[in-house]
């Protein structure tokens, strides 16, 4: 064990929100009061944009019903940005605001991009000799961070959908007696982790269930082949319940989307229309009713259909960030290691922040059919305990009671800082 | 009371699915089991065009609990049609089937189309003089059917609605700091009751939560006014929350969305499309980032999130029209009657299905706010009691288990039918 580092810590998310995402938060600030060398508990407000502009609030005074209730919160409490350091100047920015307020620990829940954030941060501070140690918390329902056995926000993403789909299946069988194609568009910029999950709706005794199709990034787009997979199994079924990521490409590597396609702060295009697409491909092509839905940000924010493992996986890894931490860790991120025994366990270790920044992890290719349309036992194998469990959201007046968190500001101490724009 | 008629009993269920309209089967197939008059219960598969080619299950042979299970499966559990009887030849073969069967009770779970189709065949077998009671069982998440205070279906698919707007509401405001606009398209044809439910996302102490913005097929649309609500939004909130109704409609009474529109075998137009239209009108002329969402059948189906009140509801209609049928009704449909209490007291009673037949029950003009984009507190006072209580489903292994009927077929006693196409 390293020497201890007495000092405050600074927890912060970053990207686009979980299901889970608070419940790793709960977790940083849960552990973070077990230790003294711990002084303040600051929660930096949208990412590193807030660590920037000097908006820090205090979580150790938010009340206990508050942290617990971010358990079962959706969204980012603290606010998320998708804003990328782009300058010595911001760096430097972000250093001289944990110089001034003592942060010594810094925990940074996101993806990629933000694991990659945090790398230089914690690279910086080294070059500079300003003691800080770093740790990431994975988040990402995308499930495409590497080293990690999956991410925090994936199992709950796939429950929801997972759930609709079967939902979904039950209402088309109930329509019965004529063709009808239903389309289902799932996020997923570059991996079909996502859409891959809907395969856990299928009834496992029948293997005519819905999802029939499922048309993943990874698997490069023939509209030839998907009118006559969708022929077939309307042949079979009267219906064809039909999954699809929003990164669906062809074969020269081009999405198939039809929608505008800005591109975010990062260079990522904004997808979307992938399902519309396939859905106007079988109307035209194949005659019969067609219909699209598109869950968006609902399968993202959806803890009122979230996977108990999966809550109870991100608090853990917030948890272990802040052992890691203490434990004289530094430049890491916390990652999830599924034990070699029989049953489903999970455990946490950690890897290096630039092993995880900027790498997607695909999905195995020894997991696709043959087919290319739907997903073998062991991606079921590697899914399924990741769905267990339900969250239970407290309801009040028929609605669900999420929390928000009173966000009591920090004294800035700083000149106010220009962001570049 | 009258007479006791000895017979056979049949219900079956017609038009688009809701989460709560097998609870009414099962209210329907328990009350049933009380009358010793009534012998065989059977079931009509996929509505009248079950009836006409004879397709009839035997729903007593049913285990207990797939019938209690009925009460959280979404979809029709029997099969729904949209196949209208279309002439005299179509409504003579239903009455030559419940003769061969003896049918004396048909109870029959729809909307407005279907309680006009048990109207004329109630007509017919009076002309007849084949001794039939003819019972509609209210059924339509859309909530338009006229004499009833509501109808089953409505409170479920607005909870789900509600619940899914406040956690993409939270969503939302994690990734501040930015403009952003979400559009979520809803169902609704002709009426904005579903799309005005959302309002029951707001969280009361927050006048400035989501939805903001609420499109109505009862107001006609102006590209120009939307404009300026969403701009004033977001100038004050930084996001905006846009709900809209599938059937908006302009001016000159045309729909707004740009999809294909074909039409049903009713002569309604299949819409959608209308949140994309608005998402993108955003983005055109404000310079934002806009995004959709469209939840479509989902919203229909998702008894993980439907109201316990409104499955109670359903189960007793489907039990009161039993229990009217046996007191000797006929060409009645069971309606909701709201107490005249100060708490919340739903009761059953009897209207004339030629009243309901064809007539659409508008929103109040007075429940919608003078900005047209809102609804006031009549419309609260008169929506929150609908979706108390949430359904429990039973989940295993992770996912949702919903039942199947085994639909043991009754033997076929005539001679083929060919339907008319």
């Amino acid at each position: 064990m390293s020497e201890e580092l007495h000092g405050n810590c600074l927890v912060a998310q970053s990207g686009g929100p979980t299901s889970v995402i608070n419940s790793s938060l709960a977790g940083v600030v849960t552990e973070a009061l077990n230790h003294e060398c711990i002084e303040e508990i600051y929660g930096g407000l949208n990412g590193v944009q807030g660590i920037l502009t000097e908006q820090i609030v205090d979580l150790a005074a938010e009340t206990q019903q508050n942290i617990r209730g971010l358990r079962y919160t959706p969204g980012a409490a603290l606010g998320t940005c998708r804003y990328k350091l782009r300058s010595d100047a911001d760096f430097d920015r972000v250093l001289e605001v944990f110089k001034a307020h003592n942060i010594r620990y810094f925990f940074y829940a996101g993806g990629n991009d933000s694991q990659d954030t945090a790398d230089k941060i914690s690279k910086l501070a080294q070059k500079k000799g300003y003691e800080l140690r770093v740790i990431g918390v994975p988040k990402t329902i995308d499930n495409d961070l590497v080293t990690t056995d999956h991410t925090p926000g994936y199992g709950s993403v796939i429950k929801y959908i997972s759930t609709s789909i079967r939902e979904i299946a039950c209402d088309n069988a109930g329509m019965g007696q004529h063709d009808l194609v239903q389309v289902v568009e799932v996020m997923g910029r570059s991996a079909g982790w996502i859409a891959a999950g809907a395969t856990l709706a299928k009834n496992k005794d029948n293997p005519g269930s819905a999802p029939h199709l499922i048309y993943l990034p990874e698997v490069p787009f023939s509209k030839e082949k998907y009118i006559e997979d969708v022929r077939r199994v309307l042949q079979k079924e009267k219906f064809c319940l039909v999954v699809v990521g929003e990164g669906l490409i062809d074969a020269e590597g081009n999405y198939v989307s039809t929608d505008s396609q800005t591109a975010d702060a990062f260079g990522h295009s904004q997808l979307g229309g992938a399902g519309e697409f396939l859905r106007g491909l079988a109307e035209e092509n194949l005659s019969v009713k067609a219909r699209s839905i598109k869950l968006g940000m609902a399968q993202r924010a959806a803890v009122h259909c979230a996977s108990q493992a999966d809550s109870d996986e991100a608090f853990m890894a917030g948890q272990a960030a802040v052992k890691a931490a203490i434990a004289g860790e530094t430049d890491k991120m916390v990652i999830l290691v599924r034990g070699e025994s029989e049953g489903y366990v999970c455990e946490t270790a950690l890897a290096p922040l630039s092993e995880i920044a900027n790498g997607v992890k695909l999905l195995p290719e020894s997991w696709i059919n043959e087919d290319g349309v739907s997903m073998n036992y062991n991606f079921t194998k590697y899914a399924l305990p990741l769905i267990q469990g339900e969250v239970q959201v407290p309801f009040e007046n028929g609605m669900p009671q999420y929390i928000e968190l009173k966000k009591i500001r920090a004294e800035r101490l700083l000149p106010t800082y220009t962001l570049e724009t």
